[in-house]
């Protein structure tokens, strides 16, 4: 029996991942230096085809690192000097503030219970905010922010950097990163890669407030700051042997996105998310936790089980299904379903007529 | 024709190593979620067996990083107030001593040309300098410090803290873990595995030095600093999302050593490196660069190429032999051969007789 993964990352490889690691195994990819013409080209790859696949325009770089919480940690150390602004709707959006605050800076947030929106035109960022920082998926609680309220918010201050976390929703939602200043993500997600590398995302004007602080004498980090960064990426390289088989694979997934058509993978999306949750809005005993449909994460469902979880997440793993459970204090009560590339209409299909079966 | 590695990392991946990965792709180990049951087996069995192999007391706690030099940063982070001492023998040691300066603190360094020895007994090391830095093996130059050296410091100042670069060398020395204090690796060098993992070894005065600048308000971090990855580690858990796929080979190839023996790798290393060198003592072309045996690297042998190093490598690599050249500024001058447990007695030989037939 195959197994398939929905859990919100890491989850399902995406299909062709298997193949691509079989073929870099073959090719001695794993054995390629790191400051070889090869790597350098392999390394160009995967940034032509991020940009490619994500829209990012030109004058933005794509720094990687190892994680997207590392993104979180390089993204405060060298975009604030004091002040950071948080949207907390969940453990990772409060990951971001905690990180700020453990680098010594002073975070403020708004913040709202699991599974809850944001009233936008209620907050008041603090005119001393550099930085505000949003998670546009919150893996813990399946919300999302849409994205033209990140849009506004960056028109109402335009002087402050913007910084979106889209970990759980890349590559479905559509950014215009003229909007945005920063956006980072990792791998194990809609990817549906191996996980240990995270990208991250920044424009001209996140470079410049890094170089600021440097010049008055801030540290903002060592070997993985963003002069260090942008020094070895504008050699197709890194500071530090990187994941190299990740690199590797985030630009041949990145290439058969492109190929397959982003825009067939966000409509499918879509459709898939519309199946799921019209599954659950029409269930006996289980309903979407998050109740504002605007609001509600297309790659994220997460879903009440009042009767517990643990028993739907055994049965289903002997059907070859791993779902996600709840999140922390969750765990028992809901369970979470991935919606990402790798997941095909008749995968999900599949997955409600099993757990309808139940 | 196959291909052959002796650069020095990423380097030829262990002979297990291929293995191990179909066997996690066959087992849906990228799928894993890094809060499972399944996951925290594998992160015990990768600290235990990287313990047993390496005879890490079990006081030592075992970290998993992006890198090696995240290593270095994260413990100037967590055990320097302000003074940092490093010795520095080549690029690697300087990166030590340049991270420490880029984190806002006072490093000091004592520095010696590439390929050349310290004089112990002449350098004194400050008595406010809080941690004594050193690269055990530089890969840069091929030079190794002598383990009772650093064993006859720690005697002489049993009050400051000692950090060891094994980077290049593990698992080949044998090192008394009562005698230093932290040491840190990647895993794509001795241990013939993809890169994109580094591993932290910290005793208890660490952890201690961490939360005492901890509770005088001094940053070390977010989460990566000693007190969160101690959190996660007694869970054998990772704060953020790791290399799972990393954590697992590393597990296996330990493993996989042990079986074979760590003695005999240690003894077939001195083997192979005396062959290597006497055969360079005995070429009339090329000659080793370190002139001092008993700084000789076992592990990552310098030779000097006096007609230049490209026309070597690129017969060698018709031959399917893949070299390192020289560092940097070296990079025509030399070649740098790797000799790690993945390279057998017969590889060497096969090696040395391309270059003899040259």
């Amino acid at each position: 029996m195959s197994n398939i993964f929905f859990t919100v990352g890491p989850s399902q490889l995406y299909p062709t991942a298997k193949k691509h690691i079989e073929k870099a195994i073959q090719d001695d990819i794993c054995s390629l230096s790191h400051r070889s013409k090869k790597f350098q080209e392999i390394y160009a790859s995967a940034v032509q085809n991020v940009k490619n696949l994500l829209g990012i325009p030109e004058n933005f770089q794509i720094f990687f690192l190892g994680s997207a919480t590392e993104a979180m940690e390089r993204i405060i150390q060298n975009c604030v000097r004091e002040h950071s602004f948080h949207f907390v709707n969940g453990s990772f959006s409060k990951r971001f503030f905690d990180i700020s605050g453990w680098l010594g800076k002073k975070p403020e947030k708004v913040e709202v219970k699991f599974g809850e929106g944001f009233y936008f035109n209620d907050i008041n960022i603090p005119d001393e905010s550099e930085l505000i920082c949003l998670t546009q998926t919150e893996t813990s609680a399946g919300t999302s922010v849409p994205m033209k309220e990140i849009y506004s918010l960056k028109k109402r201050h335009p002087e402050k950097l913007i910084a979106v976390d889209i970990v759980s929703s890349v590559p479905y939602p559509k950014i215009d990163f003229s909007k945005i200043d920063a956006a980072f993500f990792s791998v194990q997600k809609g990817f549906g890669l191996p996980a240990g590398l995270g990208v991250l995302v920044v424009n001209e004007k996140c470079l410049e407030k890094s170089r600021l602080l440097e010049k008055d004498g801030i540290s903002t980090g060592s070997y993985h700051n963003f002069s260090n960064l942008l020094k070895y990426a504008e050699k197709n390289q890194t500071s530090e042997t990187p994941n190299v088989l990740g690199i590797y694979l985030m630009a041949k997934v990145a290439e058969d996105m492109l190929e397959y058509g982003i825009n067939k993978i966000r409509k499918e999306t879509e459709e898939k998310a519309e199946r799921i949750y019209d599954f659950f809005e029409n269930n006996r005993k289980m309903e979407p936790f998050v109740k504002n449909k605007k609001i509600r994460s297309q790659t994220i469902a997460v879903i009440e089980t009042p009767g517990g979880s643990k028993e739907i997440v055994e049965k289903l793993k002997k059907k070859g299904i791993t779902l996600g459970t709840g999140y922390k204090d969750f765990k028992e009560k809901q369970i979470r379903i991935a919606n990402f590339p790798t997941h095909k209409i008749s995968d999900v299909e599949f997955l409600l007529r099993e757990i309808e079966n139940l």
